[in-house]
């Protein structure tokens, strides 16, 4: 058994490395929700979707985000009708979301929609989500405190990126699904994807049940880095990095991973490559994912170096 | 000042005659609501939504219902996913149903976002629903009680038809342009256009003050038939009156529009065409509105009939 914490496209991509590497049923995949909000009354899980998206094999490869073979006549016409139109709802993809929000009030868990949807969806492994309870990012920047997606998509990380608080992450338990990997002893492994540190896994850090439940884990925890040269393979993370303060590249993670993460895999040509910085060891592979061939490939050098340190 | 009462198909052709032979704001459509009701998590308004995409002009002439250029990727996608898929939601229309569910959420009556959605889409007239407030059309059948829709559209009709109660109406009030329109000095005449007299009139009389303020009207009521032949031309009106144990014709409408109504337009073969009846007047016409030229002389002998009633 294998546990994958994950955000949204980097993480989705290991993910799905790790969903072809392993037998059906041997990885649970716990993912981001501080992303989620509400828009037009839909309730939006934007890592979880991405997830589930890739793991069927349904990805939008052509936009990068979304599923494959969307349309956007909702859009159109919301536009003129002169609707709010800042964030994009494909056809296909409202279905899902006017299919989790019937559910759930109906009165089921986010984790019960979620691993419904990855079945109806043929998806062989556990998704779940990191919490059933709301825990909501909110970007302090240099124009005041904006929710996540008006930062992320209204203003495309224009902003100055000062702070963020994950509100509700004090009141939040974590999901049954993420609890029972932890605790579950057949886990072999816990592999943080590489999704932005800040964004995607420091929602679940800020959850004192699932910090505690990762440090007190048995097994081996490796993370790999989503910085190449300086910059991240897709998102903002490399610009949030540098407003902060820090060098975007693999060393940067220590200060959010330290006493959770016992080894990274990072870039060949990152500075951090060889080292052991703050208790965690840095070691180079070839962390671009270009495609399923690499995705597997990646997934077998975590694993290989996780089962090394166990 | 013309006052059309319409309910669905039948009812918008005709208050699209009336739109185009008026002067622009010289008329108000007042629109059932009993067929209204949440699917999905969405305000759906089928009479209001049918009346409104045909005075834009906009009503899908193919389907017979709902909004030109339509397309389906959502339900696909909701039926793949084994949602609920007995209530066809097209792409288009589902953006007015998420901008209305907005509004309505931001504290907006019925009134408000029918009238913003019609302005929206360029009608010069005033579309209002006759309500506010939640008139919910029930079914009792011979399988026992059910929602309009559930009955209409789930059922396609098919069980017998035993009896129609109006949950809400006892505690509903006349909408403000209903109500406006009554009571504009300018007011000429009030047209019951050709809808369904049980599932789409029968709403109206049932909300009190609707049905006090027609009957307190001072200007002449004139409705049009939606009987030809014995069959209605569009919906289950027929099959219904039948059910009923009345014979589908213009002389079933005494029953229902007695005290309300002054004058009625049917079918030339219609047995009651020529008569006076309950005190209304029956006055042959060609009631089949097959294209818009049809819609605006079937308006204009509407029109007349009230003028010459005044």
């Amino acid at each position: 058994m294998i546990l994958a914490l994950a955000g949204g496209v980097g993480g989705a991509r290991l993910a799905n490395g790790l969903a072809h590497v392993l037998p059906a049923g041997e990885l649970t995949v716990a993912v981001n929700v501080g992303d989620d909000f509400t828009h037009l009354g839909l309730p939006i899980c934007p890592d979880i979707d991405t997830v589930t998206y890739t793991l069927a094999g349904r990805n939008n490869r052509e936009l990068g985000w979304g599923v494959s073979g969307e349309s956007w006549a909702f859009m159109d016409e919301l536009k003129a009708l002169g609707g709010p139109d800042w964030f994009n709802l494909g056809d296909r993809d409202l279905a899902k979301h006017a299919l989790r929000g019937e559910w759930q009030r109906q009165g089921w868990t986010l984790s019960q929609v979620t691993a419904e949807l990855a079945r109806r969806q043929g998806i062989p492994h556990a998704i779940v989500p990191m919490s059933d309870d709301p825990v909501r990012s909110m970007v302090l920047t240099d124009e005041g405190e904006l929710p996540f997606q008006d930062y992320f998509v209204r203003r495309r990380c224009e902003p100055r990126f000062v702070s963020i608080r994950y509100a509700g992450a004090e009141q939040a338990k974590i999901s049954p699904g993420l609890a029972e990997a932890l605790a579950d002893p057949a886990l072999e492994a816990v592999v943080v994807c590489p999704s932005n540190p800040v964004l995607s896994i420091g929602p679940f850090l800020a959850v004192t049940d699932i910090a505690a439940a990762l440090r007190a884990r048995r097994v081996p925890c490796v993370a790999v880095s989503p910085f190449i040269g300086g910059e991240a393979v897709k998102g903002p993370a490399a610009k949030i990095m540098r407003e902060l303060g820090e060098e975007p590249g693999a060393a940067s993670l220590v200060g959010h991973y330290a006493g959770i993460v016992d080894a990274v895999l990072c870039d060949h040509a990152d500075p951090a490559a060889g080292q052991t910085l703050g208790g965690i060891a840095f070691h180079a592979a070839d962390t671009l994912m270009r495609d399923d061939a690499d995705q597997q490939r990646l997934a077998h050098e975590a694993l290989a170096l996780a089962r090394g340190l166990a």
